[in-house]
């Protein structure tokens, strides 16, 4: 019913993307310059909805954007977005170069101001240079191209160590349609709140407020289930673009197929993001049962995620069972210490409240891996569980962070 | 009014102290048995108190101590506490060796089992020797000496880099005495609950109500200020003794001689922690001001103390202000970014929302010294502040902490 397609924000009819570089991020001594501006266009305005940070200290490009969607009635043409300049905290010129951003993207593809959605990514507190977007602007406009979906989800990365991008051919009762998405990290990545910066797209045809919900309910199980390093940022956000290029249509938000469609595209990529997190040598998924709720759940499988001691651990491949205990009481979730449990991939280390240390060398072996899953029993004999995506932690995120201006 | 004094937990009247090593600890290839039992006694049974980790995985020792507390009235005669071992999740094995080790205690001292509190860290999940306890607890009882202070607070050291004492006279209107302390740090250090183990002892004359109600207060601001890592043990505790030797009385859990006395050697013992934090390189004091009320204000503190880019940024000498106004902005704290301000050290960076970055450099003077303040404005006109102190995050946090067991 769901199938895995080559490509990514263009797979879906009715999209064209281009990634160019526009002078924002430093020229390396050797090599050409990087890819800074991404554009994705559609053919005429479409169906858009967004997710956006809660961070109080949210950039101008958040704030342009969301009123964007409100102004527009959720219709949008284009999206562009620029790596190398977060433009937050930059005031009211900050603001000014957001604005202008948008104008000349809806200049050169033809559509209204608000009709643009926008998105700046890296350094806080560093004006962005509307000049030197501008004419990347009119240079990606150009270049747009089904092809370009490539270059875009290039031109979207920081300190990402791979680009991510995702698609799915989605057989529906009414025909098939595609998801599309591309999405950067990989540090200041947070989940309690909206996420990175992702982009999906399709082709199914959706009312703006069927979109809207059908976004929401996505993000709170993938881009918002993943940690990296517990930071929200001030650009965090999530845009998909509904082109209805399929001629398949969807009326409810919680039509099964466009919700697995968009779950698919979205899991992959936030799984991707915790993959590439700064510093990260393995993906760990963290499942927590046993819970009483599952905000309980959610509480313990974020504070175990978020964990340094535990991330250290896995680092060190150390089968460590006491800090994820120790992080599960401490979360505020209810908590049966006698009948909490753990385990480490298939191996229970600690069963009942009783220690099973005579396993941690089997349990080490599958801390060896790339690809780790924790199941943590808060022993309340509740049913309800949640999963999350962390990483582990490793000198690499400390020199990426020590040095990250520098 | 307060004069630092030399010695430690000893310095008031009426206490002896000892530490031995019993072998809990691993022996290194070359070298003596490293020190890993401390003993504190007082001549007879007096006023005690204790703040305890709120971790529901609390381990068996804090059970057994609060349990004492209770049924004691506030009286003790003795501390016990171990290193190398935390004897947490050890199940009813865990709790029957804490028992035995306050029994061996209450025999050795000669007092009732319930006058004796007890503590131990050291790996979670590991069931306590309480043979090698009880041998430890014979030849400490055997050593117990008013010089023995230097060797009880190296017992009870795990990875810190050195060992924590203070002690101070309080010229009170009725008097002089003394205040004493010894804890130790230095991982899983989280300020939101309890915090770390320290012992604190007093030769003023203060009824065991009276002393809980002054030790709660004083620890709010100290160990309950400071974080490592943000994480809360399973044994954190902190035990106050009051002997009276000194002849001076103490009525009231307010008085503000008593407060003081406590406070200093609290406040110093919590900072030294964060200075011995593991990998840590800098001692960083974080004020938050122009909160709209304390509980926003210590929100915000607490969010910027544990931000991992925050910690990261200052290792690296890097005065990147944009984590600061990011980790307050997505703290929870009201905050108003238009009026919001940074300052690392006396060099304002952010100013009613406009960034000052000609002064980085500046600001990178500040940060290459061991001891860094950074004040962040949360731009709400309110006049509530809270102060903590953190440390830096350095690739040496995770080297401990990825082959702590191994």
């Amino acid at each position: 019913m769901i199938r895995l397609v080559n490509g990514g924000i263009t797979a879906p009819q009715g999209f064209r993307a281009a990634g160019v570089a526009c002078g924002l991020k430093r020229q390396p001594e050797s090599g050409a310059a990087p890819l800074d501006l991404a554009l994705i266009a559609a053919g005429e305005p479409v169906a858009a909805a967004g997710v956006f940070t809660t961070n109080l200290a949210a950039a101008a490009p958040i704030l342009v954007s969301r009123d964007h969607l409100k102004r527009s009635g959720g219709l949008a043409r284009a999206i562009v977005i620029n790596s190398g300049c977060a433009n937050a905290c930059t005031g009211h010129a900050g603001a000014a170069a957001a604005q202008e951003m948008a104008a000349a993207t809806a200049a050169e593809v033809g559509c209204s101001k608000e009709q643009v959605l926008i998105a700046s990514t890296g350094v806080i507190g560093v004006l962005l240079d509307a000049a030197k977007v501008r004419a990347g602007v009119i240079e990606a406009a150009r270049l747009l191209d089904v092809s370009g979906a490539e270059n875009a989800m290039r031109a979207i990365m920081t300190t990402d160590p791979f680009p991510k991008a995702a698609a799915v051919h989605v057989e529906a009762p009414g025909g098939v349609f595609a998801v599309g998405g591309m999405a950067k990290g990989s540090g200041m990545i947070e989940p309690r709140m909206a996420t990175m910066l992702g982009c999906l797209t399709t082709d199914a045809r959706v009312e703006p407020a069927v979109l809207a919900g059908a976004l929401r309910r996505v993000v709170d199980e993938t881009f918002n289930a993943i940690t990296v390093d517990g930071e929200c940022s001030t650009n965090d956000c999530v845009f998909v673009l509904a082109s209805g290029a399929s001629g398949v249509t969807v009326t409810r938000e919680d039509d099964p197929y466009l919700l697995e469609g968009l779950r698919t595209v979205a899991g992959h990529l936030a799984r991707e993001i915790v993959r590439g997190g700064e510093g990260a040598t393995k993906l760990v998924t963290v499942r927590v049962t046993g819970a009483r709720s599952v905000a309980d759940a959610q509480l313990a499988a974020r504070t175990i995620a978020n964990s340094p001691l535990v991330k250290t651990a896995i680092h060190g491949g150390d089968p460590n069972w006491g800090r994820l205990v120790a992080a599960a009481g401490r979360s505020g979730a209810a908590f049966v210490l006698e009948h909490a449990g753990v385990e480490i991939g298939p191996v229970a280390l600690f069963v009942d409240g009783v220690p099973h240390d005579e396993r941690a060398g089997e349990a080490a072996s599958v801390l060896a891996g790339k690809t780790v899953t924790i199941v943590v029993n808060l022993g309340t004999g509740g049913s309800h569980e949640f999963t999350m995506w962390t990483c582990d932690f490793s000198e690499e995120y400390i020199k990426i962070n020590a040095a990250y201006r520098t």
